[in-house]
Parts: structure tokens; C-alpha cells; sequence
């Protein structure tokens, strides 16, 4: 039997309209598995009794009456927002009712909800948030880049483990190579921290790779790349930063004036071929790891594509055994080190 | 009278084939000033000697012996080779015959040796690096990318001054924006040093913005951002490899065919000016910042047109009175604290 993802409908900057077709898309590209679409009522059921008879028992609604805004504090939707869409799926993750949650909605909360419900696992100190990013090579998981700064040299270890793992699930990768995010220069490798976390990830039995630098990430030189929550927050921002300004660039060249316009539309194909290679949509949806569940967090702006691939993301993951994966790995380490 | 810029002529990927007509090119487009070039005369002299009576004693050569290699240990370099063309171009610093030196050769060695030979200005613990991005708006000044890792909020603070007074100098803006690299999490806003070097940076007199995100580099929100040297390093070359993606996937759909062939020949006008305006060459010159004189660093596989621009960089910024400007501020900040 397939995997059960429950769906935070409300979530992210367009709810329903987007959550609702990602789900049924989802649904029908994934004929084992199953979908609880958690939300408003009436927000849901007119858009799912339309399709009720397509999908049958494979396709239930849960209701939720709440809604965590995008802006919330994360305390503040973890203590008074019980009955919000986003805690009902995780909730339905915990009583094993679903094998997965998945939320287009706010970051903290997600976490700060994860966390207090699902607890994490052992050995674990705290969760990570892995992005994939798209590679010369492929595509390449990058780990932390969610709030952990100020990480010790255990937690970027654990890091390494837990995207491995991920990958192992998701990419069917058997040792999957992890580097650590690094500076360049020969005379001063890196700071404390990172210095001593290269000497924990050579005796972890990862296939760890050893150092590598930022622009690594893009040549796809690993399948995972491990660093803190700072610097992998900057590394993704300057990022998106770049493309789009060299996307605004572009533009402007192709609509200076009547004779570039022609151009671009003689190189369209060409174009096209470009902007679906780099598509952040097919890259959609970010691990919550380190829980004792599989959380997958979709970006609040995505559209139903988007959405959708976070969802098969997450199915992905459960399917694969995530979490006995990285507990296995984790409990194999530490009776090593006993 | 004009600058007198020590021109390291032997260091970088292809020397003076390279460096000369760079110095040459700048001594044209700039009537008041001067140069020496340093390194073997044997390989200078055939060089020189054909614009000699073009230039008269705009141009002058410095005999220097050793060649300090790319790969050297700064620490070698800086003991062994004290007639090198890296280290008497910075001698000549130190003695007032110029007012600036550049050199394309081994970044750990130039900083060492500018270090030792020229000292730290006052209230100033380490030198910086200072990098020129280009963003939506023109252009940003980013330090350190140099090797200051595990910065003190201290150091982070004179790095917001150090890159202000740069950009006062060589952007002639009055009053530079200053912003800090952080994170976007609003419950987390970054690690301890980086929430205290914001509480110091408010508090400096400069025109502090507050913190800013890896975005914000491209977007041109700042005229200044400033970061510790692995978060800068990280960034750096994130960059670099992101741009270098996706410059050959656009190359690869453009190259897929023969009719995608024709498209990027009718589209060559409106990408050559894209190629224009990323041209990392024109950002070329990264400056050393925090000695008691004006240290430039030119990429190393830089060409004559992007060495042009780094030696023009250290004119500017030595003739608008850098080193004051840094020692002035410097001083304005401590007799307030103090």
C-alpha cells in the first residue's frame, strides 16, 4: 500500500487554489498513494466533491477551523492555534494516520509545531531544513537552512548524516557524497567549528568528501552539502539574489527597443530551454529533518506545480524510510563510538 | 600632481604580458599619473623601451629579482623573498614613492607581506578585503572575503568603517550606506557577534541601514555590506558558481542545434550586452583594507582590460585619501567611545 501525505490546504500565500489541484495532481500521478486535504470545510469540500468519485477513499478532507498567518509568531500559533490546518496534519502525522505532512505556510511556526508534536529523534539535537538545489551534474541537497546558527561541530555532523539519508531515500543513492561547506584559502581552512566537524564527518562511515567551497554547490562536485543555518541562509539568499538580477538583466537586453524584442522572440525556444532548466518549481520543497516524521515545507509562494512536487517529495521520503534511516544511521554511529 | 601607482609586474597567471600594457593603458587614459612597474628587468626593459619617449618619467622600472609563486606559503614568500616583485612593489609603499601598489599574485602572500612591510593603521586588528559586486542599482563594496574568520563583533565594525571610507574614496558618495549580512528569520535574527556588531554599527556614526540578507547584494540595497570572511568567502563564490551554471546552460540550449545555432547568432547583439554588463573584468581589483597604505589585489588570470581596471581603482582610491579618511574616522570614533 502506498503512502498517506497529509496537506496543509490553507497554507502559504494562495491556500486552497493552489494546495487543493496540487493534491489531485499529485494524486493522479501517484495511483498507490493516498492525500488528507486538512483545512476549512467549506473552503474544501466544494472543490473536492467535484472529484470525489475519481479518487474514492484515496482522497479525504479533515477539517481544521484555524489558520497560522504567514507573519505569526511561532509561539503564538504552537500555543493558541490547536485546531489550525497546519497542526492537524502534523497531528495526523503523529497518530500514524499519515506517513507525511506537507505545508506551504510559515516557516517557524512549521518548525516550532514539528518540533513540540512529533519530537526528535534520538541522538538528534535539533532540525534542519535541507533545499535541493539544481547542479552542473544534477542536483545537490544543502543542509542547514533553517535557524541553527551558532552550531557546534556535533550538530553539522548530524547535519551530514541526516541529509544522506535524504538523499538515500529520495535520489535512491546508496552512499551519497557529502562535503562541508568551506573556505577556500590553504593557510586558514575554515573555523574552529568547521575544523572539527571535517575531523567527526571523516570518522562518521559517511561518504564524506571532504571540504568544499561555494561554488561546489553548483558544480554539483557532492550530493550533499553540509553547513550552518547562517551561512547556508546567505548562500541560498545571494543566490536568488543573482539570478534574479541576471533574469532582470536579460530581460532588459531582449526589450531595448524593437530589434532585440524581435530577437528574443527568434531565440524563444532556445530561451525557454534556459528558464525550464533553472526552474525553482521543480526544486520545490524543503526536508524538515531530524523528527520523528517526515515534514516537507513547500515555498509560501508556490504555484499548483510547484506544490505538487513538494508533495511527491514527501511521499518520496516516506515511502523510503526516512526516519528509520536516519535512526538506524545515527544509532549505528553512536554504538561505534560506545 | 597625479598618483604614482607600484605596479607588481611579474605576479599573476600570465605576468607581464599581461600587466605592462595594462600599466600602459592606465598611464593613457590617466595624464597625471605614474607608474612603476616592478619585477625582471630582463623581461620589463624590451617592453618599456618602445614607449619610452611616449610616457618620459611617467614610467619607470624597478628591478626586483624573486617571483613570488602562486601556490607559495605566504610565510615562505615573506622570509625568503625579499627582492620579489610582490615585495618591492609594496616597499616602494612604504617609502612614499607611490602611493598605491597592485598585484594579480598569491593573495595570502600579499596580505602577509603588506602586514609586515606597511603595519595596520590605528584601531584597526586585522586588514579586510573589499570586493566590487554588481547589482540592479550599480554596484556594492562587500568585506571581508579576505581570511578573518571567527570575527569579534569589533571586527565587524571596523570593517563597516573601512568599507565605507572605500567607497567614499573611489564612489565619491558622501555618506555610504552600510549594511549588515544577517539572516531573514524574524525570531532568530543571527548569532550573538552579528546582534552585537549591529548594536555597534548603530551606534558609529556611519549611516547604518541595518541588517540586510544575500539578496540584498544583487538588489544594490546597500552601498556597503559587511560580513565576516567565511560568510564572505561562502557568498563570493556561491556566486561565482551559480553565474558559471548558468552561463553554460544558456550556452548549451543556444549550442543544442543547428536552428538554436542560428537563433544565438540573430541574438548575439542583445546577449553581448548581457555579457557586458555581468563582465566580472570591469569589478576587477579587490582592496586591502586596514594597512598604512593602499594595497589593491587584481584577480589572478585577470586580463589586460580587467588589470587596467584594478590599477585604475588603486589611483582613485589613493588620490581621494584613503588612508586619511580611515585614520580620521577611526580616530572620531574613539575619541567618542572614549
Amino acid at each position: 500500500m502506498g503512502v498517506t501525505v497529509a496537506i496543509d490546504c490553507m497554507g502559504g500565500d494562495h491556500g486552497p487554489v493552489v494546495t487543493v489541484p496540487a493534491a489531485l495532481a499529485f494524486l493522479r500521478s501517484h495511483p498507490d498513494a493516498r492525500a488528507v486535504l486538512v483545512g476549512r470545510e467549506e473552503a474544501l469540500a466544494p472543490l473536492v466533491s467535484q472529484v470525489a468519485s475519481e479518487f474514492g477513499d484515496r482522497l479525504r478532507v479533515r477539517a481544521a477551523s484555524e489558520i497560522v498567518e504567514m507573519d505569526e509568531p511561532p509561539a503564538n500559533a504552537m500555543r493558541n492555534k490547536k485546531d489550525s490546518s497546519m497542526r492537524v496534519a502534523i497531528d495526523l502525522v503523529k497518530t500514524g494516520e499519515a506517513s507525511a505532512a506537507v505545508s506551504a505556510g510559515n516557516t517557524g511556526a512549521l518548525m516550532a509545531i514539528s518540533r513540540f508534536v512529533l519530537k526528535m529523534l534520538p541522538g538528534i539535537d535539533r532540525p534542519a531544513i535541507a533545499t535541493i538545489l539544481p547542479t552542473l551534474k544534477g542536483r545537490t541537497y544543502v543542509l542547514d537552512l533553517g535557524a541553527n546558527v551558532d552550531c557546534s561541530a556535533e550538530h553539522l555532523l548530524q547535519f551530514g548524516v541526516m541529509g544522506a539519508m535524504l538523499v538515500a531515500a529520495v535520489e535512491h543513492l546508496d552512499r551519497p557524497s557529502v562535503g562541508l561547506l568551506n573556505i577556500g584559502e590553504e593557510e586558514i581552512k575554515g573555523n574552529e567549528v568547521v575544523k572539527q566537524a571535517g575531523e567527526l564527518l571523516r570518522a562518521s562511515g559517511l561518504n564524506f568528501y571532504g571540504n568544499v567551497e561555494g561554488d561546489d554547490i553548483y558544480k554539483g562536485t557532492t550530493d550533499v552539502v553540509v553547513c550552518d543555518g547562517f551561512v547556508g541562509n546567505v548562500a541560498l539568499k545571494t543566490s536568488e539574489g543573482l539570478a534574479q538580477m541576471l533574469a532582470t538583466f536579460l530581460r532588459q537586453e531582449f526589450s531595448r527597443n524593437w530589434l532585440t524584442k524581435l530577437m528574443a522572440i527568434v531565440a524563444m525556444p532556445a530561451l525557454k530551454g534556459f528558464k525550464f532548466r533553472v526552474d525553482h518549481r521543480r526544486y520545490n520543497g524543503a526536508s524538515l529533518l531530524g523528527l520523528r516524521g517526515v515534514v516537507v515545507k513547500s515555498h509560501g509562494s508556490a504555484d499548483a506545480y510547484a506544490f505538487e512536487q513538494a508533495i511527491a517529495r514527501a511521499a518520496e521520503a516516506a515511502g523510503n524510510r526516512l526516519i528509520e534511516r536516519i535512526t538506524e544511521r545515527m544509532s549505528a554511529m553512536n554504538e561505534v563510538a560506545a
